[in-house]
């Protein structure tokens, strides 16, 4: 039997965040979201990416793909949290998912592609193998 | 015989859109799509949406859904081009889809769903008809 | 003897919020002390912007004047704390201050004058003599 | 007889630039000015930090301090114009000015003081002296 592990992010809704209809202009909710890619990692051990490039040559997590579905609006005052887990480990890349809410209330899902990216000879990130260091952390 | 709308948004990346592996950080994507999404209303003759809450109700146009597929990095000092098109209109919804290009290079593939959103008595967003003023416009 | 409440606001440094270079891209730290700002109100018991647009016509703090001197780079996974102050009362305007630092570190200060808005007849923001009741709650 | 160099920068203001109140949230402000900085020294010939950064070893120009008057609101739709100057030039340091406008009104005008930066050994950023090939550029 095994269990998926899960790290909530917190995030508050700041007067800024939102736009001219009082509610958070959806950009910043994919700040929140790669905040939160990134504390998983970090909650699980893993090392900044500049320490990472040194060691493994891996400057960071790019996104290849997200797929977002937004269920409630949100506005400033409001606290929210973000559930993160990789639910699927594939050879050169990961799925990374978030369920954001305020209280009981839903307020987006979304599910990402990333992989683990190097800098590739003459500009232009590639992907690498998934290190097996970072996946035994995150297990 | 028909054709379907077309607008191009240009975006210059800025130093500050990059983050530190040098690429763009991607919600600033989403912040140039946004205002793609937008201009091309602008475009077609939709007024502000300061001006369309007095008249219609219709304070702007919330995402619902957004899938979006990136496939090349883009750094400070590139020029985008962002073609927009509104490709499906339902009964309280439609879909926006953008294909952002640096000269040949495809950047990114995004398809959104988008409503036109009013005031919920007591607070929140709710999804209106489609505006047939507002279709009109952007056929 | 009297003594300037003082109110402190704690960011996280995130990664997105660094440049190329590899440190906080300045204008977030306006996004923190914009934050912090509001904070201070909420802290005081002055109600959301949306009441008091109701109650009395003011809809923010817009900022006219802001003089910051930065001391110290950050970057991603360092706390900020940001201790706020209002130094001064003025007739249609007052004076806020911020502190940033980093354990022991001071990283930036800054000196703002801001007003309370109003909107003004025909598009724009005006200055409106400072709330007796909002200075009460923030003394 | 001299004169100082002035380059131009064209902001467009974006729905999602603005605030619940309507109008440019003011840290938006900052990022126009950062980008218009580095503009100048595009314009200028300089070439881009991941190049300095190799010859002269010149990763950006840090802010060391900002005093900005706001003059006028501004919100979407607007075109701002902002024109930048190197005002003073000092051993570690330099002055760049930036007077925004929008049509014939002003919106604002900014002072800063900005040091051309290196890597610390052991992390952080350090002045060094005005490059002279840069200057002879800008001048």
């Amino acid at each position: 039997m095994s269990s998926i592990k899960e790290i909530v992010y917190t995030a508050r809704v700041e007067f800024g965040d939102c736009d001219p209809a009082g509610i958070v202009w959806f950009p910043n909710f994919f700040r929140w979201i790669d905040a939160a890619s990134r504390h998983f990692f970090a909650e699980c051990g893993v090392p900044r990416w500049e320490e990472t490039a040194q060691t493994l040559g891996v400057i960071g997590t790019p996104l290849v793909d997200t797929h977002t579905r937004f269920v409630k609006a949100a506005s400033y005052g409001d606290t929210l949290q973000i559930a993160v887990r990789i639910t699927e480990w594939r050879d050169k890349s990961f799925v990374q998912t978030y369920r954001v809410t305020r209280g009981e209330d839903l307020i987006l899902e979304c599910e990402e592609v990333r992989i683990f990216g190097a800098k590739r000879e003459g500009g232009g990130i590639r992907a690498v193998p998934i290190p097996p260091d970072i996946r035994a952390l995150c297990a």
